[in-house]
């Protein structure tokens, strides 16, 4: 059987989500969990990669077994092999032809920015960020990324892909108390992409950028022209729709 | 000058709040960061203990200083000096007579109960209770603690009090998605009171008590007659009242 699990972590102490040699990684951890459950290794297809630091509240991966563990106990067995740190949320079977990585239809990310005067050891996973920022001029600098464009400027600098032009469907800023939050839904994104687009929103929120530099970086397709990465610990992978 | 200081900390590392030689607590490690900050040894007085495990979102400290750091900066330098999971966040000057914990006049507490099937990264510092629970029975149940009672059954067991009398303003059930959040606002508590009150509270939620089993447990003055103690992890000191 295709099984699919959901699963949600906290990154801060793992070094990404994509399995490696020697260092711990989200993928590895869980990789080790499962075959301690289902008792033979198994192969984990993942719906993306999460860079070191990146949370998710809902990444995909898939897996087939023969395992006899009824489905609706499986998280609970595999969870029990796993750190406090890294949980199963849902698991489900699902057609052979699933993968979780090429089924995908869109990803939605969303980035905390806290806004608290001081640090605060509640909120230590999103971007601590104590200063002024315009919001509605955020909100119209990011309208011009909506829809399809090569966003190579927004690209990690080792990121090693051909092809950079993706599209996202849509970018909301929510704002609730001292936190931010900045909704990205999309088909697929570029390694650091969203990082690299909240710290260009910022330079711009902040005033220290004008609306129209976020459309010019774009336009440029180079790195150099946007703004800098925003930390990892305020992103978080919410959810693959299929 | 008497300096006031509002204080957050994750409770999950700590053996509780209050000072004890060999082992870590909040306020050591906060005496010791005021200490290095304004460069003399101080005196803390605080609004209240909280347990191990229990966490702060305004906990509220004093004490006499001659430091000429400027007010506004304070908490950013006591902050310098604190681990990620303690924070000062925010600092005023008070009158000479205020004492963090004569001063109160009242306090607020917030217990947490996620209801999520699995167990979740995201949400640790909250009860995970994945089972029915129902709310307005809690609420009913809930409603004979308000007032001045004797709350000795919910005391506890190795507390050092004589008098077990306390007063309950009000206590309020709210739900948003997969959490409760039960909020207590009362002039001040007994050790435990609020985790053994959760603790019964829940136990009539989840239909093995019935609703007048909290009225009983409050008449009987007697622990044996209450529910168990619910954990730690899941108790905010949110804010207190002066």
């Amino acid at each position: 059987m295709n099984i699919k699990l959901t699963v949600a972590y906290d990154g801060e102490n793992y070094n990404g989500f994509q399995i490696q040699p020697d260092v711990k990684t989200v993928e590895g951890v869980l990789n080790r969990a499962i075959e301690k459950t289902v008792k033979h290794e198994v192969k984990l297809m993942s719906a993306g990669r999460t860079d070191r630091g990146v949370h998710s509240m809902g990444q995909v991966v898939n897996f087939f077994s023969d395992t006899t563990i009824d489905i609706g106990n499986l998280p609970k067995v595999i969870n029990y092999h796993l750190p406090e740190d890294i949980s199963v949320v849902g698991a489900e079977y699902v057609p052979d032809d699933f993968h979780a990585r090429f089924s995908a239809k869109g990803k939605f990310y969303r980035y905390l920015i806290y806004r608290g005067k001081y640090r605060h050891p509640m909120y230590r996973k999103a971007m601590h960020y104590p200063y002024k920022l315009n919001l509605d001029d955020m909100r119209k600098a990011l309208s011009c990324l909506e829809g399809e464009h090569d966003f190579k400027s927004f690209m990690g600098r080792r990121a090693v892909v051909k092809d950079t032009i993706r599209r996202i469907y849509s970018i909301e800023i929510k704002e609730k108390e001292d936190m931010i939050y900045i909704d990205f839904y999309g088909k697929s994104f570029l390694k650091n992409m969203i990082r690299i687009i909240v710290g260009t929103a910022i330079e711009i929120g902040a005033g220290r950028r004008d609306i129209d530099f976020m459309r010019r970086a774009l336009n440029s397709t180079n790195r150099k022209a946007a703004g800098f990465t925003a930390p990892s610990n305020g992103l978080y992978l919410m959810k693959i729709y299929y």
